[in-house]
This record gives structure tokens, sequence and C-alpha cells, in this order.
């Protein structure tokens, strides 16, 4: 059928298992064409395929509510509800978002990004349902790997004690973003192995109500008994004994298996778990076949080959260059440990890894416990590097103020894909962190221009003992700049002036850096000298370079790839206030109140103002030359 | 035994269990008294007193590394550790803390206040242990409701998973500060009831091992085999799934019952979890019989009849304000529903619960939870209310952005113990909640200046349809003004002159506005008139008011009981640059860049410079008119 006929889920209820199954097959391949173009996350959509498909059967969604936990796997969901047509926009600018999004469709009940948000939210959708008195099903959908983060099993506590109707889907792909580590995944692992649970289960009670009541001693011979009675029969009772009625395994491929058992959910009250199994990247043999996650989610790549469509000799990532500069010194520092919650590829801690496997560890999605194992790890005189993207940091937040920064212990924060990342959209963006950092007492936070820098960030993270440092950096690539061979300890609160001038300051790090040098040129060119300073410390600031400045009343234009509220800028103006420079002039670019969508990240920065245009404006603006000749 | 001339915990080597009992006795005695005096966390100490002492005869502190989750059972381990002599300065200003803290003794090796961090602590230090091949014993001490915490389900998780040599004591108290809730508990909840578990699971092991291997299907009548099953068996096979090797449940005021397990714990290689049942307030009859919490942590006491020694007919605390007119609304808004995260006391919502039963949630030690629950609720157009603490609400930060604020939701976000706590020091200082939610987009963020206002503030948030909206208010009382009829809807982001002045202005709000009058009444004695505007709303400003101060060049001086980092004051600077008054004189006063510990909030106050002496200098020092006459 034309997938782009499709207006919404209510055709499905008119086919047969055989209709569906040639529908799974149309989409597959459309997928996996749209996405050779576009990008996006292959693997995980083309294992929900047939899943998806059977819950719009099924279900009335958007009565009923389909909830999609990080949400990258909604694919084939938006497809299904009128939205095949778009594809060709995916995650760009203003185009079709890589996840949930209330204003596409009324059937994106939810907006997700981050992981196991889905549980909680299905319980104040349940909630209100309840006192409302209305009939509805609600269906969050959650990987085996978002299981593991913290709020999904608080979540999955209250839902068990609280007995609301709901079906849980457990989408079990053997394979979250990373390997899963944490003992649950054990559990799951071993429900695979073992076969239709129900079965078993209804054996070994057939055989428990033969035992008559006798007393005795366990016998040293038991252990394999008691390994197999674990094996088969008590691990599916985890959800049980929270108060779930277990459902599964399913095979999450198989129309029949899953009909039969979302029918069964229907009719059972109270919480249901359905543990369905799938397999990412089904259907298309490379990413079928991917067993490091590489094919989670890819840039444009060659259908025949899986070839990656990419530049190549470019410039070392960064997140590469940090956590090899990380591996490089602990080499010689025996202190050195990495965390990273379930981000071993993302972060490129692969080297490091291999290098030192017992020295990383791989906590999970469980962002709070890798920076409180962090502080603890600190406690005792060890060198904790946690490795973490911005956005993922955020919660962190209360272990970073309370763990962290109040027991100001040396713990060293590579906050990666700080500032826009693009396609990824508003869940994503690292435009928060300076803002939710800045105010923690105790704690240091820098930016690099260029990878050689960056280099002697990370040394002189490494080797300070003042307490916490965090090193925030972008996605994707470094500019290119020549490696010192030895690393320089950088003194903290430094900053550098890049280029001299004596009209107009530019004060930004970073990224921005290379766009104010730019503005400085062609303002140059039209006589206000601009003086560009590499502000590399963000906090502590460089009190000294700043006071020369407000002493030669230099007005000031801060640039930030991050919120304005509470960011750099802010910071400045409070030293200048606070110092009694009440009449600096001080003007700042950076994020408005608003959160930023998805697209390339050079669409965003012209959309955001954070372009050379808009620098020599706003610089022209605050100049004392304003009336400039030329 | 004297109790103050304990230096260290070695003298319990050498004491029997008959000894151990006397002890016992002498510390109860000690904490009751001293308590009566000084208040503090009774119940929880008394409940610990054989468990601490078995601890620290059986184990070498600080070698071995006890960490106390929350931290604020610490007081016998305080006496024990030699700082009995220290109790009459309890959690007052520069005297001992009523948590861990690290510069007070070695033997506290990890500090704590919020809760369910100490496995994840653990978990950094075994790993630190190992990798420097020194041996020791790690042992957290977390009580059942710390255990719903999704950072400590995500740590029990991944040491189960790494099987780290470990050994966690479940404090299970059955009652952690409000009665717990959660699946959880319910597991708790069985094993307690289930008697010796070992040997449960010893008879069953023999049992099935007597089972040949046959098939069959199963009887119709055998649910109550499988009932009684899970009740007798399962249970504890919680943790043993979770790759713990499960002891217990132990009697935590036996010490031979302690001992052995301890014992047997020590040589059992892997994550331990030893499961000791102990009873709150043991020992003092008030304490012990308190159902509620009230003996959770108390000011003081009459030991005699247990009766609280408190100021009568004071003016209604806030958290009870709040709650009573967000009960009031929900009688004609049934859309309105609370939620808790395991403070229905603390938030006063009792009378909100017995009211509304359905209507109102307590979700247990959760926060995370609790944010997305009601963003979950919002979604479905209802109208949560969510009663969260200050130093608690940031542990749900990155539900706040990724949840609430990014989808604009309704959430009415009640901020109990915003501003200075005192006692509790400087894990529960609210003084961080303006500078984190400030600059998250959709936010409105307000203050009351009195219960008057605040009441109609809480009908201003309850009637808002914008988006989140916040309503920050401090711990204890309110100022016990008249309650108007009627309510009244204020318009978002307007302030209100509460005191015409023509040289300089102070904005404010709240806990402050008092102290900013006196100092202006002291100015105009002086000659300096002083406009005081009570910024009620920190977010949005009112840029009509700030205009006006702006253009009539009037210096400013901002006031608020929170970091200036990032904080109220940066606000205002941020709007006065960003409209161009760069030459506007602003001063802010408020807390600087450190963390504040204990004490009084008069006395830390003092020490802040938050004090109408310093309000009266740093006017003058902005004021047009420095060089005043008088």
């Amino acid at each position: 059928m034309d997938l782009l006929s499709i207006q919404n889920p209510t055709f499905l209820k008119n086919l047969n298992n055989a209709q569906l199954e040639e529908l799974s097959s149309e989409i597959r391949k459309f997928l996996i064409e749209k996405l050779s173009v576009t990008g996006g996350h292959i693997g995980p959509n083309l294992g929900v395929v047939e899943l998806t498909v059977a819950l719009h059967k099924e279900f009335n969604s958007p009565d009923d509510k389909i909830i999609w936990d990080v949400g990258h796997q909604s694919y084939v969901h938006k497809i299904l509800t009128g939205r095949a047509g778009e594809f060709d926009t995916l995650r760009k600018y203003q185009g079709l978002s890589g996840f949930p999004k209330r204003a596409e469709s009324e059937h994106d009940v939810w907006e997700t990004g981050h992981s196991s948000t889905s549980l909680s939210a299905a319980m104040g959708m349940a909630i209100a349902r309840d006192l409302k008195k209305e009939k509805s099903y609600i269906l969050p959908v959650i990987g085996d790997g978002a299981l593991t983060g913290g709020m999904a099993l608080e979540a999955l506590n209250h839902i068990g004690s609280e007995k609301k109707d709901m079906i849980v889907i457990l989408n079990d792909n053997e394979m979250s973003i990373a390997p899963n580590v944490g003992a649950l995944h054990n559990v799951l692992g071993r429900l695979r192995t073992a076969g239709k649970y129900n079965w078993v289960k209804d054996e070994l009670e057939y055989l428990l109500k033969k035992i008559p009541a006798v007393g005795g001693k366990l016998a040293s011979t038991a252990e394999r008994v008691k390994d197999s009675l674990k094996y088969l029969f008590v691990s599916g009772m985890f959800f049980e004994e929270l108060g779930f009625t277990y459902l599964g395994p399913v095979d999450g491929h198989n129309y029949e298996d899953l009909f039969e058992n979302l029918r069964y959910a229907k009719k059972t009250s109270g919480p249901v778990l359905l543990h369905v199994i799938t397999k990412k990247g089904k259907g298309y043999n490379p990413a079928e076949s991917d067993t490091i996650g590489t094919w989670h989610g890819t840039g444009p790549y060659k259908i025949e080959t899986g070839a990656f469509v990419k530049p190549v000799n470019t410039p070392p990532a960064w997140s590469k260059l940090v956590s090899e500069t990380v591996r490089e010194l602990a080499r010689e520092d025996e202190r050195i440990v990495a965390i990273t919650p379930a981000m071993p590829v993302g972060s490129k801690l692969e080297g490091f890894a291999s290098e030192f496997p017992d020295r990383m560890y791989d906590v999970g999605i469980a962002e709070e416990h890798a920076a409180t194992v962090a502080a603890g790890l600190a406690t005792q005189n060890m060198k904790p590097f946690l490795a973490i993207y911005s956005t993922f940091l955020q919660r962190a937040y209360d272990q970073l103020v309370h763990d962290i920064t109040r027991q100001n212990l040396n713990v060293f924060i590579g906050v990666d894909r700080a500032g826009l990342v693009g396609a990824d959209g508003e869940t994503h963006q690292g435009v928060f962190d300076i803002a939710f950092l800045r105010h923690l007492p105790n704690m240091v936070l820098m930016m690099p221009k260029d990878e050689n820098e960056g280099r002697n960030m990370v040394y002189t993270a490494l080797k300070y003992d003042g307490g916490p440092i965090a090193m925030r950096f972008p996605r994707g690539e470094g500019v290119g700049v020549q490696i010192d061979e030895q690393f320089t300890n950088l003194p903290i609160g430094s900053w550098e002036v890049l280029k001299d001038g004596k009209d107009v300051a530019i004060l930004t790090f970073g990224t921005t850096i290379p766009m104010a040098l730019e503005a400085a040129d062609i303002l140059n060119k039209q006589g206000i000298s601009v003086r560009v300073v590499n502000a590399r410390f963000i906090k502590p600031l460089d009190a000294k370079m700043l006071n020369e400045l407000f002493q030669l009343k230099m007005p000031i234009l801060t640039i930030e790839e991050a919120v304005l509220q509470g960011g750099f800028g802010s910071a400045v103006l409070e030293y200048a206030h606070d110092c009694g420079f009440h009449n600096a002039v001080i003007d700042r670019l950076g994020i408005a109140d608003t959160f930023i969508e998805h697209g390339s990240v050079d669409k965003l920065l012209e959309e955001i103002g954070l372009t050379v245009e808009n620098t020599v404006q706003r610089i022209k603006m605050i100049s004392p030359k304003k009336q400039k000749r030329a």
C-alpha cells in the first residue's frame, strides 16, 4: 500500500496478519530508504515495526495513549499516524522531529528525548483517567536500557503499589545504546533464555502443590537445584513482586504472538508488564548484525553496502580527543577512573576501556548514580573522570550540588555535546549547563577554543586538586590545529587575548571564537578596533583582565552558545556591578529564553542570531565609534 | 560509663553483650536528655543504637567505612567517635552538625542530608579500594524509605551486577519519614512478617531437591499455593535476583542476632544485603508509639510527658497555609491533584488527603517521578500541585527542564522551605531554586510577602493556564496579617510599591521585605528617601516598573535570601543591560558563592549580611546623597 496515503491508524483494523506482514515490509523498506538519505535512528525503529503496528491495530490512539520512552523509536508510529510524507524533512530545521512532538500530531501524547520518563507520565495519565472516570488504555513502551534509569524504577514501584490499570510494554531489544550493564539486565537475560516463563511457572506450581509439609535441612549438594530454581522460576517474579502481572516473553516480530498477549493484557486489571523481545535493526542486515551500537543512530548511508556517507580526514571528534587524552594521562596516574552512564561509544571511551578495563565503569542509564560513584571515588583520593553529555548532566543536578560541589571533591566532569547539537533537537541541546553549573560553589568551569587547548584543559583538570572541575566541549569535530608535544597547566581562571584592540572587547569561548575573530576583522576594516578575548574559564572569571577592560571603559560584548539567563554574560554583569563598575557597557549575545528545536547547527545559529553579521551589528551599537565613516 | 570520655570506638572491642546493653541504655538516656533541650532527629537515632554499637564493635572505622544514608541517624555514631561532649551545640551555629561532616571526624567518610546517595558512594569507595588493592569493609546503612529513591535503585542494580564486596545494611524501621508507599515497601513488609527467611529458603530447597522432573498443567485450585509460595519464598529473592546475598531479617535491637549476622556477612564475598529490623524511637515511649512521624525530628520537649516546648498562638505555618488554600480551591476545581514525594506531614497535606483521598498521591522518596507524574497529569488537563521542598526539587531539575517547562505544562510547584532553613544546614538550605528555575523557558516564579498574598498566589497559580508556575515560600511561620475574604488574581509579572521614595529603590520579595522596610525607615530619617518594591514575581520581571526606575536613574539595591549567582539580582542586571540602561547603578545583596552551614536562621542572616544594618550601609553607598548630613 501507499504509506503516503495513510491519514490515521484506523485502516489497520481491517487488515489480517498476512496483510500486516506485507505492510511491515513496506514500512521497513520505506525507513531504510528514507533514512539512507536523512540519517536517523534506524536500528530502534526497524526493531519496533510489528510492535507499533500491533499497538495501533489493537488499541485506539489517541484515546488510548501510547507513550514512547526516549522517543527515537517513534518513526513507525509517525508513519501510521499520517506523517510518512514528511520523512524527507526528518530532523531538519522546521521538519519532522526525530522524537514525539505534541504539536505534530494528536497521537503524540507525550514528548520525550531523555530516557525513563514514560512510566511516570503514564502514571499521571492513569490518575487523570480514573478521576475523570474515563475508559482508556495507557501504554508506555520502554526499553530494557531505559528501565535501569532511577526514575523508571521509582515509577515501577509506585505503579505496582497503586494497582492502576496500565499496560507497560517492555521492549527488550537485547541491546540498548550500549550493551546494558546492571543486574536488572541480567534478570531480563535470564527471562529471555528461560523460554516461555508462564509455562515454567505453571509447571513448578503444579509440582509444589504436591509437596507435603516436611521439615529438614539443606543438603550441601543443593547448589545446582538452587541455581536452576532461580534460573527457571524467579526471574519473572521480579515484576510480579512489584505488583505487576507479568506476561511474556513475546516474540515482538510475530503478529500472532503479539495480538494474543495484547488481548490478554487488555482483559487483565491492574498493571501489566508485557515483555516483548525485539531485534534492533530487524530486516536490514548491516543494522541487524550490529553489536556495538553503530546503527543506533546514523548519518546517511549507502543501502546496498551499509557504508556511511561521511567526510573523511576530518579533525578528531571532541569526544575522542578528550577521552584519548584522559587515557594518555591515565598511563601515568593510576588514580584516574572513567565513569559513563551508558555512553561508552558516544563518549569514545572504547580505547580507554580496552587499555584499562578495571578502571572504566559503564553504569548504565543512571546519571545520578554515575555522578555519585565519581564522588565516592574522589573521597578515596582517586581521580574520577565523569564523561557525560551536557543534557544528561541535567539529571544529576542534585548530585552535583549535594555530593560533588558541597563536599568539594576532585571530580573531573567532561561535559560533552555542550552547546547546540542540531538534529536531536530541543531535548538534547546542551545549552543549560553554564546556567546550572555556574551558581554552584567550588565549581570550576571551562571550555577550550581548540583541540590543543582542550588537551591542556584535560591535563589541568586531572592535575587540579582544588575540587570539582568541568570542561564543556561541543558535539562534533575540532578545528584541526597542531597539537603541542608537551602539556601545559592552565592557571585556573586565566583568559587570553587572541587579538588586541582598543575600542570594544568581545569575551567568548569555545565554538563562538571563530565567529568573533571574523567579526573583529570586518570591524577593523571599518575602523573599529576589537579586542577578542578567549574567556576559556567561565568560572572563575579572569578578574585582572576584566578590571583592565572596565578601567579602560571599553564596551564589552559577551557571546555564548548557551542560554543567556544566568549564563556567562550574566557573570560578567555581576562582576562589573559587584566591583562598582556600574557604568560598564556590557551587551550579551546568546540564546534567548526559549527552547531550541531541531535543525542543522548552522541553521539554528543563524536563527538565534549567533552570526558574524549580528556580532558586527551588536558591536557597532555599543562601540564609542558608532557613527563611523567607512 | 561516661560517654563524654569516649575518644574513639576501640573501647567497644572489650565489652560483652551485657555491657553493650548497659551502654545502649546510657546512650538512649543521653540522647533523650540532650535532644529534649536542643531538639533533633530523636526517633531515627533511638532506633539505631544497637546497630551502630554493633557496627563499631565488629568493624574498624574509619578503615572500614560506615556510610549513613540521609545521615540524620548518625548521632550514636557521633557519640561513639568522640563527640558526646558537643551535643549541647547540636545543630547550632558552628556547633555539632545534625548530619555526618567530614570536617568533624575522620569517621565521617561521606556527608549526607538528602536521601538515597549512600549506595552510589559505597560503590565509588569499593572501586577505589579494589584498585588500590586495599582490604576494608564498606557498610552503607540505608533506610527502607530511602531505598525507593531512584538513585538507590540504580545503585543496587549496578552493585549487584559488579559483585563488589560490600555489606549493605537495610535499616528497615517500618516507617520512614511518612508511611512508605510503593511496592518495594510491600516486599519488605512481606519479608518482615515471613520470619526467618533463610530458614524458609533452606526448607524449600530441601523439598525441591526431592522433586522428580515431571510435566503437567497448573490445577485451578493452585492459587493458594501460589500466594503462600510468594509470601514465604520469593520476597528475599528480590535482592538475590539483583545479585546480593540476602541475610535476615535480623532483630536490630538484639546484639546476639546482630553479631551473628554481621560476622556471617563479613565472611561472604560479593555484595550482601543485611536486612535489619529496627523500631524508630525505641526506648522512649512517646517516640516509640508515634505512628505519623511527629517524632522523626523535633524541637525541644519535656522528657516526662513528651510534650513539645513551643510557642503557642503563632501565625499559621507557610506549608499549612499553602496546602489548605489548595484544598479550599480543590473544592471548586476537581482537576486539582496534590503530589508529594514522601512529605505529606512536612507539607501539611493531611487535611487535603483526608478530604480528597483519591486526589492526593504520596509517591515516596522519588522526586523525579513526582515531578513527571505531575507533568503527566497536566497533559490530561488536570491541575497538579507538586508540593516539594526547595532542596529536594533539585533532584527533579531534569524533569523540570525536559518534561514540565519544555512541554509548557500547567504544573503548580509549591517550593516549600525556600531560603535558609537553619538547623538542618547546608544540605537543606533552599537557596539555589531561583538560580536553577529562573533560566528555564516558560517558567513563572513568585514569592509572597505575607499569608494573604500567598493565598492570592495559590489562587493565581491554579487559575493560570499559561504553563508551569512556581511559588516559593519559607520554612516556618507567616507574619500574621489579616486574610481577605475574596481571592485576588495577581497579574503575572506585576510588582507593587510598598513604600514610595525617590532617591534609591530596594527590590526584594518574601522574607527580606520587613528588613527592607525597616532599613528604609532608618534611611528616611537620615534624609535618604527609599522606595521599597515587592518584587513578588521573580520571573517574569515587572518591565514597566523597572523601566521607570531606570529612566529616573534611581540606584537600585536588590535583596534575596538566595545565591547571588544567576539569581534575582542578576535578572535585574540582565534586564537593564538588555534594554540599554548600561549606566544603571544596581547593587545586589544575597548569598555569596558558598554553602551555608547550620545554625539559627537569624544567626545565619547576620553572618551573610542580610541585616538591616548592612542594607542601610549598602544603600548609602549607592545613594546619590552619599555625603548626607544627619
